[in-house]
């Protein structure tokens, strides 16, 4: 399955694993890199060595196939990141939760390919004129940080507003979402809450019941009144912090240190109290654990058989 | 293009109009029908007379060619719809806004193909075990009354879930959008927005151009807090009203006083103050009007092109 994607990156199947904080690493990284994909290690909001020892790592169990960072550009070691790629090699680095102008010259210099995530039309237009190699159109049903217009509205747009091929993200766990977003005009997908699931991902076992268990009205959003919703698995945890977010009893600074730490919480210790287990909306699809080669294969071989 | 829908509803194309009130009447459900689609009547909250006109007036547009009435279960009107759609032979009815449950015998012995909307997979299987031939599985990106799932995450979902074909809704609006669907296991589209800028479609003007100018980001949900989300086009109306829900300063059946005939006031006098133009996030995609044949015949055209 050759597109504008796999050309660009270099890999066999066009589809790129999500920067997930506090899940993608080294390990989950490597195995959608090994299966043919394009495995990402997220920067989230951890220190550059930290990041520096899981692309070393990525590097040991991938070799020289191509693999990705995801820097998030609101975290405090942004810029100790967007140099650390450079120094590394990494060859692809996606962007979310802003714009990476202040650092496209130096990665593009680098022959670093910048692929940033973008919510809207106007964000993608911007991030074209950038330099943006290619541009995740990610549709809010999709789990963390999300933006308003979903995957079905969105990619058709975004690819009507720019010349650089265009990644679906959001609502896509099989090859159904993999031939669909190519019809609407994509060139490849990104996934992130069916690998959650993977067996070479390293989240905390409950984290992985309960995306299995959630039916398709099992997330829910908060964080809308703040500018800043964010997507989870419905919770003990949710629940409390949207009741206390819609009563108006907290400041947003409050609320902000209610959620402190709590992907933290959901990802390495499975707390179900404290955690949020952030998912999308395609969580209901997914019933088993499977080995991350068996998911992308599944995936790619069921749009092979949809298209033809 | 056979679908098992186009054999269902004995039409050409797998593509229905949305049965938006205030707007679906005669003229352009007539127009949908005879292009080759499913046209609809709105039942919205008029009383049977004017929607007995509004059948009469179809047949004569459309001769013998089917075409659907839709029922909205919360019109204080929906028992002698009900009643109307049986004496005037109505081939489809489609439902939305709660479930046809009490309806559903009547319909059956009468040969009325019956269609429920559905925003989640519990009520799917609910309407495929009362009977329903069809479902519509709409997403949030939708405009009017929506739910939380997107038509991405939904469509694959209710179809996994039922064995009576799907018809996707939400977000849908050229030949990629259908492609799509059909990738998701939709057997056919439901299309609204698009409908609204048909040269048949008597919406004021004022509506169309808002639509026309609408971008991606064009679109709000308000209603919420209240737990019946409609999606709008943006406006000094949704503004305010979004703006008073948020401030707690009214109470819900203020609030509900203040929305009651904003959608008239926007279809039949284009009323930029105090309408409510109703649109999904695919308004962004929509440039020109056009007449119903075009719209229908360039869909169906460009997704057969993708799908070869």
């Amino acid at each position: 399955m050759r597109t504008k994607i796999t050309e660009l990156l270099n890999i066999k199947y066009p589809v790129i694993q999500g920067g997930m904080a506090w899940v993608a690493e080294a390990y989950l990284a490597a195995a959608v890199t090994n299966a043919g994909g394009l495995g990402l290690i997220a920067g989230g909001s951890a220190p550059a060595d930290t990041i520096r020892r899981e692309i070393r790592k990525a590097r040991e169990l991938a070799g020289n196939k191509p693999f990705g960072v995801n820097i998030m550009l609101m975290s405090p070691f942004a810029e100790d990141l967007a140099e650390l790629v450079v120094e590394e090699k990494v060859p692809v680095v996606t962007t979310g939760a802003g714009s990476p102008g202040v650092y496209m010259e130096r990665w593009k210099t680098a022959g670093i390919k910048v692929i940033p995530v973008v919510p809207a039309v106007a964000l993608a237009k911007r991030m074209e004129r950038l330099g943006a190699d290619a541009l995740i159109a990610e549709g809010c049903e999709a789990g963390g940080h999300i933006g308003e217009l979903t995957t079905m509205a969105l990619v058709p747009q975004v690819a009507d507003s720019v010349d650089i091929p265009v990644i679906a993200a959001g609502g896509i766990a099989d090859g159904r979402g993999l031939a669909a977003s190519l019809m609407l005009g994509a060139h490849g997908v990104q996934c992130g809450t069916v690998f959650l699931t993977a067996n070479e991902c390293i989240i905390h076992e409950t984290y992985k019941e309960m995306v299995l268990k959630a039916k398709d009205s099992g997330t829910m959003v908060t964080g809308r009144k703040s500018g800043h919703p964010i997507r989870s698995l419905k919770s003990s945890f949710t629940r409390r912090y949207a009741e206390l977010e819609a009563s108006g009893e907290m400041t947003q600074e409050e609320l902000d240190a209610l959620g402190s730490g709590a992907l933290r919480k959901a990802a390495t210790e499975g707390d179900r109290e404290n955690g949020s287990f952030m998912a999308g909306q395609i969580a209901g699809m997914i019933s088993e654990c499977r080995p991350v080669n068996e998911i992308l294969e599944g995936m790619i071989n069921e749009a092979q058989v949809l298209l033809n």
